[in-house]
């Protein structure tokens, strides 16, 4: 087995960059209806102004802005009305100085005018003859065409992560379907001879299968698309042919518990035999998590993850999702942290760094962090956290009343 | 018409939660593979201990930890060696005094042992002899059966929105499927005669429809199952007709558009036609999005929406999505706000609740929140939007340099 240095989270990110910027995902074309949380794989310009012409924003009358100007109440202003716009259909009419025509909110403007009057600013004398009371300044109640959206803007970009109000705006602009990547799809691979699935019967020494619930759902949220998953023994052969017979499937394996004490040997051993470039990295200078498997075999990735449920789900979100979003080439997100207060003195002198599960308390305006303490390995410990903290390897641990960034669980 | 007095946003989520309370969402049991954010329908109480064993965290040697007092490496412990526990597998040896026998991480301890030597801190001097160079107290490196996990403990209750750590968690107990509320079923009618469906091509007076795909899209992300969506005319016998074709097959109806100035009293009309209790309230005092409508048909919900977008989606998330949690019976989730810095002075003087969209720019250390300016009702601002801020009734508008809290868009 070659040796591998122990990495810090952030060189592994950057390897991982490295090793998958390349990757070449297929892409699939979307109804809008579907294609909320997915990720572009093309730039989309819009083929049209949006709107299409000048469009009011209220209801009342279009006018030339210069026949109002210095009307007041005591001394209006009179104009001729020369018709109405309907909703939705083109208008012919042409205003000239001196004239006007009734609007409806989102109603197209006539040619000739430049601005709209409320209507509470008005008094209409009779069905042609109309008082404005306040003046108005040209463009004012007024949408312009292409004032939105302009006729070949790109509106978004390869890569950009479709949210609720980005489907609007492609429906804006008159897009019916978009093309996306397809979701990567992945397979979990569970080990450890003590582990079964829930769907058994557990047997005294035995535990069920945490990780692989824990992990699948995760990365469902994150858009993967895991094609499903089953157990092997931790021996060559079985993980060998688990691998080999899934990975012309799916752009990458997980084996969870993989890089646990009884495991790992294995792991390498079978990564080795599966071909080039082979083992990434092994090792993360990371608490906990220290042992963690990445590699890449022809284009697709297989992780060894750790068997420790707090550990595996840290390094799920620390590098696997990053991964995910490497293949997908997803636009930089920015990830916002909660601010809140540590409540209590937890030392952290080991050179690595930490990742700390913690609940999270109100009071009054501010939040307050506690580690989540107990056993290693607890999944109810999990369930009850809020999210977790990071401590750098050279900090030697955080104070009580010190202020912390959470991460969101 | 009644009249209905613009309330608050508060009262209109009492108003909700008075009238949707007892909503009956029926039931459906899923794999645990595809739980995650679904709501429990039922307390879910372990049936086992987690572990059902007292279970190593290390590798090395269980044994009695009294055995251990005051050894060192220059006085070591001696004992005998009578066996080891293997992985998964329930283990017959019985630990006396001066005895101990190797185990794995995670494997089952042997009766009479109470503490696991780590093996880094002994030295084997043959088959049957053990040195322990450090000594340990009774329970270190165990996890004791139940640790986790009691027997009868109520692991999560009716209304729990599952994480991925709880389908974990949920594994752990051996649950292998759950009964989970099934998903709110809604349908979106888009109103106004100048809107048409991106797929319909675009004549001079017209708009694509773009609240209805915003809307769905965030819907389904807040796990509603939207099962579809069709334009009605500003009729009241059309619009009638949508709604009671479709009102038997969903739990309510989104009227896009229902509100506006030219739909409200057709939505108005058309409810008060349909049954009782009717409205609930018509108004809010909010900016954006005063005209919204929220009637009761039946146990049935119908909203009128404002067709202004941001008005739409602001409303959207204020006041549908909690309704969602009402009738899914969510438990209360804390709501975590970014906090950032106001970039520029911003009047807002009119007595009501104001929600203003805003772009977040990371500075040193904070984020500066700015407004995001532009004629009411553009689409193109909205998708460059990275959340919203609310501005109280009572506050005159928020000053450059004051402390403001996101809601994440």
């Amino acid at each position: 087995m070659e040796m591998f240095k122990v990495k810090p989270v952030d060189k592994v990110l950057e390897l991982l960059k490295e090793h998958f910027d390349g990757f070449k995902l297929s892409t699939e074309n979307l109804l809008l209806d579907a294609a909320e949380g997915r990720v572009l794989a093309s730039d989309i310009k819009s083929k049209i102004d949006v709107p299409q012409f000048n469009r009011s924003t209220v209801d009342g009358y279009a006018l030339k802005a210069v026949d109002t100007f210095g009307c007041s109440e005591s001394l209006p202003a009179f104009l001729e009305i020369i018709g109405e716009v309907n909703m939705g259909e083109e208008t012919k009419l042409f205003i000239e100085n001196g004239q006007c025509a009734y609007v409806p909110t989102g109603g197209m403007l006539p040619s000739g005018s430049d601005a709209v009057v409320m209507l509470e600013y008005t008094e209409k004398l009779d069905d042609i003859t109309l008082n404005v009371l306040k003046p108005v300044s040209p463009n004012q109640n007024v949408i312009l065409k292409g004032d939105d959206i302009k006729k070949n803007d790109i509106l978004f970009k390869k890569g950009h992560l479709l949210k609720p109000q980005d489907i609007g705006a492609l429906a804006a602009i008159g897009k019916s379907s978009v093309e996306v990547f397809r979701k990567p799809r992945g397979y979990i691979i569970s080990t450890g001879d003590e582990i079964v699935s829930p769907t058994e019967n557990l047997r005294i020494g035995q535990v069920n299968d945490i990780n692989t619930y824990t992990m699948l759902s995760e990365l469902k949220k994150a858009g993967a698309n895991i094609i499903g998953h089953s157990h092997a023994k931790d021996r060559f052969e079985d993980l060998k042919h688990k691998i080999t017979k899934i990975l012309p499937d799916v752009d990458f394996v997980i084996i969870s518990g993989g890089s646990s004490v009884g495991t790992k040997d294995v792991t390498v051993d079978v990564i080795n035999s599966l071909g080039k470039p082979g083992i990434i990295t092994h090792g993360l200078s990371v608490k906990p998590g220290k042992p963690t498997i990445v590699a890449k075999i022809g284009d697709k990735a297989i992780w060894g993850m750790p068997g420790h449920p707090v550990s595996a789900l840290v390094i799920l979100k620390r590098l696997v999702l990053p991964f995910l979003d490497i293949i997908l080439k997803k636009e930089k997100q920015m990830i916002y942290k909660i601010k809140a207060v540590w409540g209590q003195n937890y030392p952290s002198n080991h050179g690595k760094e930490e990742y700390v599960m913690v609940s999270l308390t109100p009071s009054e305006e501010i939040l307050i962090a506690n580690p989540l303490l107990g056993k290693s390995g607890l999944i109810s410990l999990m369930s009850k956290a809020d999210g977790f903290v990071k401590i750098p390897a050279n900090k030697e641990g955080l104070l009580s009343g010190e202020e912390v960034e959470i991460e969101l669980l």
